[in-house]
């Protein structure tokens, strides 16, 4: 395919009087314009769009960076997030980084230069100190890096809180969660498993954390995980997990011949379309990934081109705090400095506990 | 953020003189590099790894197109190649389309400049005449479009034979399956119904395709589809469907008290993770992703390489086309012209059809 320098070749001038063309950086002859032009049609080029935000400094393209794309919730919010960004006429691309540090700073590197004008960074492989570094407009969906960066995300205190009263409503004694392995108090999830041991340990229940590595989103890891746990402790009588490991925590119980939920009560954490192929549906708390996608490209669009050209009324110039506060109030959420927490919700499934 | 255009301001350089030096394509005076090296320093300037493939033809990038990034099959298979194309140094980034024409057009607009070396085309929203007319190295996914691109594919029509196979195993007089609505000979998994009526129709079972509308991933939509069919055909025995609507019709079966696979034998295509998720794992006919991914990047790499640069022994000159056919035999694929086929499997389920 043809390259700027061929179109230079083709036409006779210099690669600079083409660059000049395309980017409009200064006047090129008419004549000239038309040896480009024509060089351009005989070779089919087409500009870089890209290229050109090099430039402009802009590219009217956002980057999202998930640890993996397998996982229904990550899949789930990059396509409605696609979905919102296409309305606005914005590209989007997305990177998975299999949750390594590595290739997340290799992500950040291409993206340090003007090919995205934004970036929604939904993975915590990096520290807080790394984060602080990228010098872009960017929103994080679950690590809080400071008053650098705004951070969407669910409100996993809430989360916890609920998914404990589930645990309490139904009886429990002796609840296990499992969380990721990752030990990092900027990475918000967390809360979620603080608050559920805070509440249950407050109403006399017992509770254990089992934190395991991401596996590759591996079901018979999970499945087997499971067993083991069931087996070690005889004794528990709830379990709270994200949807997969919970799906396999369902199936181990009931090949063991445990009733659900009446031997072990199983709570869900994300709520996302899985659950619906559970036979039996668990009972979930649902991450609210549309309002999520909405609220983060709101944050990045208001980063990116400033309040004031936002469509509607909010953010106006000094006192714009207040009323971005009333407005985000209508839409549900709970803003806290920089961290904008959305509500979580039960839903309840087949087996109500 | 710093672009080009500062950086040869605060050099006190032309816009021309940084590109040459950031491209190489020409000598720059020592002096002059220097005063361009201390601005980009200033300025945390990082040169545009992609406008420079403008200049030098080459991006080291893959762009990937998917119709819906939340479906399991795809994000499997993206999640896939984008380690594949990890190890080999190769960013990739993915393109969902919502199955929109539209949107896919655009993508393959932005990626007609040099933004990427070559593109793995899942999508099939245009035609095989629009599909011709892209000027990149591109593997297909499922849509043939004559000779000028290879299409590496899961053998259908195998796959429409083994599922014939488990519903005449299992005794069924009337199976229904669920397809997509798009009819366009070159989407090729079409082939797997077309080969599902003909062997049923071979062993006088009587079957029916009923079209359905991509319908944004909405597991309840499924379900309502499910339960409608299962009353308009009440004397239906067998259904062949999509791991989704698969569990769907599962779920609407038991909920009007059928016995599975007794009362309903149900076969789902693809075989990806969820179907671990239903608590009764339904048999499923397996696509494999993981060989689909390898052998999609493998094709990509000979076209934007040459087979001469590959590293194993295959593909050496003008007596490629044999070898090829051989190691392809190794890795238990078929060559039909410029079809690869990768066998499809059964898994049993919990159900034993």
């Amino acid at each position: 395919m043809a390259s700027i320098r061929d179109v230079a070749k083709e036409a006779g001038v210099a690669i600079c009087t083409v660059s000049r063309l395309i980017n409009g950086t200064a006047n090129v002859e008419p004549e000239t314009q038309k040896k480009i032009e024509d060089a351009m049609k005989k070779l089919d080029y087409v500009p870089n769009e890209l290229a050109r935000g090099m430039f402009k400094g802009r590219s009217n393209s956002i980057a999202m960076l998930v640890p993996n794309i397998q996982h229904p919730w990550f899949s789930s919010l990059a396509s409605e997030i696609e979905k919102i960004l296409y309305e606005k006429k914005y590209k989007f691309m997305l990177f998975s980084t299999s949750d390594d540090k590595q290739r997340e700073k290799e992500c950040f590197k291409l993206l340090k230069s003007n090919i995205v004008d934004g970036i929604i960074c939904g993975t915590s492989a990096c520290t807080a100190k790394e984060y602080q570094k990228i010098d872009k407009p960017m929103v994080m969906l679950d690590y809080k890096v400071g008053s650098k960066f705004p951070v969407v995300v669910s409100d996993h205190k809430m989360g916890g809180q609920l998914a404990a009263q589930e645990f309490i409503n139904s009886g429990c004694k002796y609840v296990i969660h499992i969380s990721g392995i990752k030990v990092d108090k900027n990475i918000m999830s967390f809360e979620c498993h603080e608050e559920l041991d805070r509440v249950l340990a407050e109403n006399g229940i017992k509770s254990r954390r089992v934190p395991i590595q991401w596996n590759d989103f591996d079901f018979h890891g999970y499945f087997e995980m499971a067993k083991c746990i069931l087996e070690e402790y005889p004794d528990v009588d709830g379990i709270f997990a994200a949807d997969m490991p919970a799906i396999a925590f369902l199936k181990a119980a009931l090949a063991i011949g445990k009733k659900i939920p009446d031997d072990l009560a199983i709570v869900a954490y994300d709520g996302t379309y899985i659950t619906n192929a559970s036979t039996t549906r668990l009972t979930s708390i649902h991450q609210p990934y549309k309002e999520i996608a909405q609220e983060a490209v709101r944050q990045l669009m208001e980063m990116i081109d400033g309040p004031e050209e936002e469509d509607d009324a909010e953010g106006q110039g000094e006192s714009a705090t207040a009323d971005q506060i009333d407005s985000a109030k209508e839409r549900n959420t709970h803003i806290d400095g920089n961290l904008i927490l959305l509500p979580v919700s039960v839903e309840k499934g087949d087996t109500t506990l």
